[in-house]
């Protein structure tokens, strides 16, 4: 968990574990949607006190590291010397802004710690210039905490997809509609008011033709007294029926997307593309279907309200599953009461792709399931 | 809410509450099974100060007036002139122990206040008897939490019928089993074991016979090592199908009672009558969904896994539910994760009988629907 301790620093591995997890928190204040991810740095002294801080405030802006050295020299501190202490690898590539590691470089920073390695074709090699260039670089300091802080944007970056994130609401009896069609309120006040927080947290939110002729969904992110949130995610919608002029999803909010056909993986690949990190998928149950039986779906939040319908239409389609072992099964991460509703927020039990940097993937969160029985239990069963 | 206070008492109004929040901790102690309902009792002296204590340890045993009025004697202490504080009002029959009215009068307890009156035909009036007596009587003293403790106890009696829980065990899709029927385990261990405890709290458990001669049930109340819990619910099957000799339903456990015939409102009735005062229910979803087509189920427990299977036999059927408006809705009462699932515990949003004693029932949770939707959400719905 330390790796950190095997460097050379002065600095004693509690302290920079320290430093690292308020680089954590600095992280968490930049926004969760947009194409760059969220890194937090702070810069330690000699004597492994904080001389200033930075993070990332999204596309566009400074970089961590960059904020935090000009957040020394608007102290008067010269940063020579220093620790970075970096929630992220630094980037070698000029974006937007000039490469970080030629910053900490030009800096003479003495060395730098990282949590997670830069999966980013395009950006990664920070470490090795830092290396080259004379300065201690150690990774893997808190490395689960920072694959988990970053997971929607490593896997995007890893994939080429991004993070898909499926939206159920339902009945205790996972209906999402009644027969006749009509499905408001299954979920309550609060349930929804949640749900159009996730909205603005997220890059994209799709939903399939079907839902989008049926419900004329405007697709916004809004504050519970209908005004809209600052970020609007891009709204997509996958399929051949056209969106008719007039329909909401034309209004005010977020870019329109439609992507035609019914090219699941080529869908994803596109938004990827467009460096749309985290999608938010709302509906209809045959997207729904669709990505769950393509194994697309990497975190499922599943707002369940205390009702039963008995009929109507339900969540998901067939999966394919016959038994109960080939259940999609997710792992639980949080359950959350929202005043007569639950939320189960429920991620991918494996990961699709072996990570580029060795850690723990964030998705490894095995369930208690028995394959095996204990005996009294073939025994006496229920 | 401090009715007390109208009384002509010596203990002020606050000394009186507290000492019926102990009176309730008490009566938590008696077993939630049983004909009997939990009661507990304290007798203060003229001062206010506690004297004594008691509470009804189940069927047999003394009820908690006379278990304090013993307690009292038991530590010297004359219960002449005290003030009795109890959960329930004093009985006034001849049971398996002689009328608690007739003790309290008989040891010369100069007031006595309840929480909530006795709706038990055959046990009411106990208060006259004690008011007749020239005793202080009140009544409504915390009745609330009162009824809260006693809701099960309280509604068999009212009813003649037992309060019937409904157990779900389902996938986040609403299904109980796969395609080929399989469906050990949906939910995992720590779900099971808090299942195992509900049964071990009530008076009986019921299965159709179809779950019965399919899953061959043992229905008996397991600790996690395997053990059986001391207590052991009455066993029922409802249905004509025969239990076979060798079903685990004949072996160890609780009594079997099988019910024949689809009278559900007679066979709850019957249970009624061998004071049976709360029913587990626990499958399969025919027995689920008749109970609930006729509006028999006061209390949803449902245990979600985080899994989808998308196609099999789902948790009820058929409830002639048409449109969103008609669906049977709950009130939550509590939401707790239990490892990778949640358990919901909802009730009977309305009473289904008036209640014989003047008291807020305690299904009265109202949940927060919005009949009418203010007209910005008409404009911008989803």
């Amino acid at each position: 968990m330390n790796q950190a301790a095997t460097g050379q620093t002065a600095t004693a591995p509690h302290g920079l574990e320290a430093a690292m997890r308020r680089a954590l928190a600095l992280a968490r204040l930049g926004p969760a949607y947009g194409p760059n991810p969220r890194v937090g740095c702070v810069l330690l002294d000699p004597d492994g006190r904080t001389v200033a801080e930075g993070y990332h405030r999204g596309a566009g802006t400074p970089h961590a590291e960059a904020a935090a050295l000009t957040d020394a020299r608007s102290r008067g501190i010269d940063p020579l010397g220093t620790t970075a202490v970096v929630t992220l690898e630094p980037c070698a590539h000029h974006g937007r802004t000039g490469p970080c590691a030629d910053a900490l470089i030009e800096a003479g920073v003495a060395a730098v710690h990282v949590a997670v390695g830069d999966p980013n074709p395009v950006a990664t090699g920070g470490a090795t210039k830092l290396r080259d260039a004379g300065i201690e670089v150690t990774t893997g300091l808190l490395a689960d905490e920072g694959e988990e802080l970053l997971r929607t944007w490593l896997h995007a970056v890893r994939t080429g997809r991004p993070y898909v994130t499926l939206k159920l609401a339902t009945s205790l009896d996972g209906r999402v509609a009644a027969v006749d069609g009509t499905s408001r309120w299954i979920t309550g006040a609060q349930a929804r008011a949640h749900a159009h927080v996730v909205r603005a947290q997220v890059d994209a939110i799709a939903v399939g033709t079907g839902t989008a002729l049926a419900d004329d969904p405007s697709l916004t992110a809004r504050r519970t007294d209908g005004g809209r949130f600052e970020h609007q995610p891009l709204r997509v919608v996958l399929g051949d029926r056209v969106v008719p002029d007039g329909a909401r999803l034309r209004g005010p909010g977020g870019d329109l997307l439609t992507l035609p056909g019914h090219d699941l993986d080529g869908a994803l690949r596109a938004l990827g593309d467009r460096e749309v990190r985290h999608l938010l998928v709302e509906g209809g149950p045959t997207l729904a279907t669709a990505l769950l039986a393509a194994d697309a779906v990497d975190e499922v939040h599943a707002y369940v309200a205390p009702v039963l319908l008995g009929a109507g239409a339900t969540a998901v389609g067939d999966l394919g599953v016959t038994t109960i072992g080939e259940a999609a099964r997710f792992a639980t991460d949080d359950v959350t009461r929202l005043g007569d509703d639950m939320l189960l927020v429920a991620r991918r039990l494996k990961p699709r792709e072996t990570p580029l940097v060795e850690a723990q993937p964030v998705e490894a969160h095995p369930t208690e399931t028995q394959p095996g029985r204990p005996a009294r239990q073939t025994q006496e069963e229920i």
